[in-house]
């Protein structure tokens, strides 16, 4: 029954599938906001774990919970000898988060199940859904918490001693909800249903977006120091304005991430200038840069450029300058295989797709390099996600999880 | 005796000057920072107040205290219809400030008086040395109290009224320190010496820099609204960036600085992005504008070119704005016949000078039309001022001193 042409008709039911990420979204809902909030190990991260658990048991599957709270629901296959296909995705949020991110990826992932036993469908392979713990890192670091402990990227203890602001870990915070457990499940394939989080297929007017991969990701944190003076008595010729100076490099990595194209972003997230008063010239001035790109080699001129202008900025007013990269990751390619069968079922199921390159980073990019893995993607209004804003229309949300049930189909 | 060609070989005392300045530098001194504190109205600046007027009386003075505080030390002439020659300044500073801003031109003034009394030197007209209340404003705004009380520019009860960040009012500190009196002193003439705080004179090597007026000065503070959203997510050309907005104003605001010349002088001295995070374009981003020219018609025109400007920086990135001017001051004119004096007087003590603008604000702003009035500056090292490093050379200290002397004596 593993061949999904003998099921080409079955689907997923668009609205269970609605009502169940709308349930989920009103835990920890905040009526002044909009938006809902479930820090990861907090009381409202349990009762969304409760609520994902009483469902996964109501399915049959056999649940499962690791050591860092990680929770697997796996359906049995005919083969036991085969390792399972894992669907999933998380369900914390940022503080006052839209419905969908995460969530989407794992109540699509329970929609497939749900559709797959109610008609009966048995499968050669087992089914496996994960809900992978503290992907946002809003309360403890480092983010994608579970999938870097699930792939043995990160240790175990070195997690669980994070800690929040209150100063609590994230062990003590695991304990005290219950969900600090002993069991794992090993995963052949990994395939994520997410939200875009990007405005592209929302702009483009398309359905899905296949994802070959994460761009790769680097980030600089840098000061540039000239001489404070007074704004009146100080010609223009005889500054050194440590705030013009990284005005200057704002400018030049925005004009360097549109000459080097292909998808190249780069980003100054954060001015601040000293003493930052109206009439005194900023003698220090610190920023934040942030640059991505998918293709190596442009990855590492881009790199190499940026460090440059960060240079090339400060010398060329006298300023002093110092900076450093505070994190670097490579772009993640995914398996070209399950990139493929993705185009191919949504083709199959008449839906135009896009395959592009995911600027955000998500689980799916830890469980890459330990198998076959890919990103399925529907589309963002405006491209807006972390907020109360974040919106996927119903017909979007079933199109993207019809397409993750035929590519299942097709692998189990 | 008011014919200074009678003295021409009088000079101050440079010792007794510098000894005068650095006793009153160690009022209010912080070790750990090397900078003074004698915020206006404070301990500090009672202290510094009644070893002023100690001062005042051991030469001689008949001392008035006036409503707003400020200090006046009136030598007797020979015609007493006659409206006295002022010279003065101040001495409250801002935090952790340098020995000579404000203080220079007031202990300046006491030691020509000094040089008057030991040389038994009678004038027609009497001599008044004056120190305004509360120029710096660092601690009751608006700065230059003493002097736009005195010239009629601001009401006594909106100046009386004015609360420090604690809720003290001026009005109860003046009480509390013992000087809020009721006398006050006319001004026929005005001369305030004071260091230039900016690095013109130091850099060029003059020794006298002879003021013709103050440059006029307008302020604006404004915000540009685009869209929050992810760094990696949201291609380059989907963005509308708030912070590459407002850099790009600061770079177009020097541009139009340095094509304008003649002095002008730009500067964004805040800038402040939101949310102000690594990895999200900023959606808004707020900065204030500082420009500053002393010929009108290029002060018109700059003042026009700066709100364009605001306007174009946003518009062409699709960006709301909204910005509002929240100061202007009109340029000053010093009188001519005050500024050749002081010239005429530096060549004959054979001090090259230079006509300049200032550039920083100063009680003679205020006295300029109200009598004519006049500044000597002397170099400021590296322009530095407001800070522990502020510092100009005693043997500029006493050629300073020794133009204010004797542009008194050819005007008493």
């Amino acid at each position: 029954m593993n061949d999904d042409k003998g099921r080409p008709d079955l689907r997923i039911n668009g609205e269970r599938l609605v009502s169940s990420i709308k349930e989920m979204g009103s835990i920890g809902f905040d009526p002044e906001t909009g938006g809902r909030t479930r820090l990861a190990l907090s009381d409202a991260d349990k009762k969304g774990r409760d609520l994902l658990c009483r469902w996964m048991h109501e399915e049959g599957l056999d649940v499962k919970i690791d050591q860092i709270g990680n929770i697997f629901g796996v359906r049995e296959g005919t083969d036991p000898s085969e390792l399972p296909v894992m669907m999933g995705s998380h369900i914390d949020t940022v503080r006052d988060a839209g419905m969908f991110d995460g969530v989407y990826g794992v109540f699509g992932g329970l929609e497939v199940i749900r559709t797959l036993n109610e008609n009966k469908v048995r499968t050669r392979k087992p089914l496996a859904l994960a809900a992978f713990t503290n992907e946002e890192g809003a309360r403890f670091q480092p983010d994608m918490m579970g999938s870097l402990f699930y792939t043995g990227t990160v240790g175990l203890e070195e997690l669980l001693s994070s800690k929040d602001e209150n100063g609590l870990t994230a062990a003590d915070e695991l304990d005290r909800i219950g969900y600090r457990g002993s069991g794992t499940v090993r995963a052949g394939r990994y395939i994520e249903l997410h939200i875009e989080q990007g405005p592209r297929l929302y702009a483009e007017g398309l359905p899905i977006g296949v994802v070959r991969g994460i761009q790769g990701l680097a980030w600089w944190a840098g000061e540039y120091c000239g001489e404070s003076n007074h704004a009146g008595s100080t010609p223009m010729d005889m500054r050194k304005d440590a705030l013009l100076g990284v005005a200057e490099l704002a400018a030049e990595a925005e004009k360097l991430a549109l000459r080097l194209g292909n998808g190249s972003v780069a980003t100054m997230g954060k001015i601040s200038p000293k003493p930052d008063i109206i009439n005194i010239i900023p003698g220090k001035c610190s920023f934040t840069l942030d640059f991505r790109q998918f293709e190596k080699s442009l990855f590492e001129e881009g790199k190499g450029e940026i460090e440059r202008l960060i240079t090339a900025c400060a010398e060329k007013r006298g300023l002093k300058y110092n900076f450093r990269k505070v994190a670097e990751a490579p772009a993640v390619v995914f398996d070209s295989g399950m990139v493929e069968l993705a185009e191919r079922v949504s083709a199959r199921l008449g839906l135009a797709s896009k395959r592009m390159v995911s600027g955000a980073s998500h689980d799916a990019q830890f469980l890459s390099p330990f198998c076959p893995t890919v990103m399925i993607f529907v589309p963002s209004k405006d491209g807006r996600s972390h907020c109360p804003e974040e919106w996927t229309e119903a017909e979007d949300l079933e199109n993207g999880c019809n397409v993750l049930l035929h590519s299942v189909l097709e692998l189990v």
